[in-house]
């Protein structure tokens, strides 16, 4: 088992009901990153659900996971039909909501409808060697996370303030070297500094409000590339777009958030 | 009280739950229309939540809706904050769920964050009178929601086949005078044809897996302009994106959508 699938596990203890722990190594700053908090609801949801794949993944961030302590998965199956299995699945920890998640499950391997294909290509990027490692200096934070995850960023982009617009690409994969999957996709969208950044420069705390992925195809081994994008901003709610593609050049998932961009305190 | 406010009414019967009636004349062909669906669940988390705007609203679609006979939403709040609050809500006809929705309300009216915007302008389309009508015989099905919506096509995009993009723009409005507001721009974003109709032709059915609408702006009155994209299309589920925006030219709400794109039979 990898270091991603033994940090994320989760074991059932009743009829829908799953307990696991969260680990303190994958924080932003003092916080479990939001990405594993939903892998380890994955973790529950895979055991509950016919079909393999995450297709349409919602999580909600209600309040912030402690790091170290134990969490409790409920998991609803909402409906099982042949292509599709719908649930919904809530993480608590003492004894208090942290995130609600709302989810397709399919079958990747299997097409379902027409066989057109549209797909949009990735960007070309710097190679991960001619990136800037994230890391917390840029962002003057503390990154446990990235003891895990190795995230470089393109040059341009990774000094905040410093660029014309609201992007950030670059290449993420887990540091243990286990492949990326469709389960670890969901963790890789949300592990990026906020896109506003290169823009706007460090502002506040910028929480999640609403994450929604949608999972393509299963990725190849190998780095994923991924770009993000907030052309939206208004009242201090921003949507931010992402897109993350493997190292065949496929794409591989989609994401948008709808975040807050606090003042700096 | 507007015939959109009147057709779309729910009352509470206990606590969490509402009764209501789903109406026929919201019908896309013979099912009702799944932003007309999920506007009835908006009048009961409404009247559920202390917030009056839909931030973040996330729909699965796991059967049709019955036109012509009643239905029952059942809410539930997961929390309530200052600034947001965060509910789960089901939509039942004849026992069985039919749209499962997960949502965020706030305030627009108040800004949160960061005084920064970012936005995105409107494209330049002809005006409605410039544009075509959108009715059954473009898609050959017949279309009972053309009589409580005006939808007009662009006119390069409202031929099924014809258009070198998957893109579809164009203006719509409640036929009853009603001005837009944040709840029927719920309604608005999921009553165009799909966009893949310009590229591929009329194809199968194209039923929605999972819709998210982000709301943005509390919107003038008048008519209000769409833009609806699929760039990514792959083993029949495709992802498409959207946007609208007000009289005044802002941008009051963006969408994603998971899709099914099936063959014709």
């Amino acid at each position: 088992m990898s270091q991603y699938q033994q940090e994320t596990a989760v074991e059932p203890v009743a009829d829908g009901l799953f307990k696991g722990h969260i680990c303190g190594d994958w924080n932003i700053d003092t916080n479990p990153n939001g990405g594993y908090l939903v892998s380890v609801v994955m973790s529950a949801l895979s055991q509950s659900l016919p079909h393999p794949d995450p297709l349409s993944v919602t999580t909600h961030y209600l309040r912030p996971g402690i790091p170290g302590e134990p969490c409790e998965v409920s998991v609803e199956v909402v409906r099982t039909g042949r292509t599709l299995s719908t649930a919904r699945a809530t993480l608590r920890q003492q004894g208090k909501e942290r995130i609600e998640v709302l989810t397709a499950f399919g079958d990747l391997s299997q097409a379902v409808g027409v066989p057109h294909q549209l797909s949009m290509t990735a960007p070309e990027i710097p190679p991960p060697e001619a990136c800037v490692e994230r890391n917390g200096d840029i962002q003057g934070i503390a990154l446990p996370i990235t003891e895990r995850l190795d995230v470089f960023l393109h040059p341009d982009q990774a000094v905040p303030g410093k660029a014309q617009k609201a992007e950030i690409n670059g290449w993420i994969r887990l540091k243990d070297g286990t492949p990326p999957d469709t389960r670890s996709l969901l963790l890789f969208v949300d592990a990026f500094p906020p896109s506003v950044f290169p823009l706007l420069g460090v502002v506040g705390w910028v929480p999640t409000v609403e994450l929604t992925v949608h999972v393509r195809k299963r990725p190849a081994p190998g780095w994923i590339q991924g770009r993000f994008r907030t052309d939206d901003l208004e009242g201090g709610r921003m949507i931010e777009t992402a897109a993350l593609w493997d190292s065949e050049g496929s794409l591989v998932a989609q994401a948008r958030q709808i975040g807050l961009v606090m003042q700096s305190s």
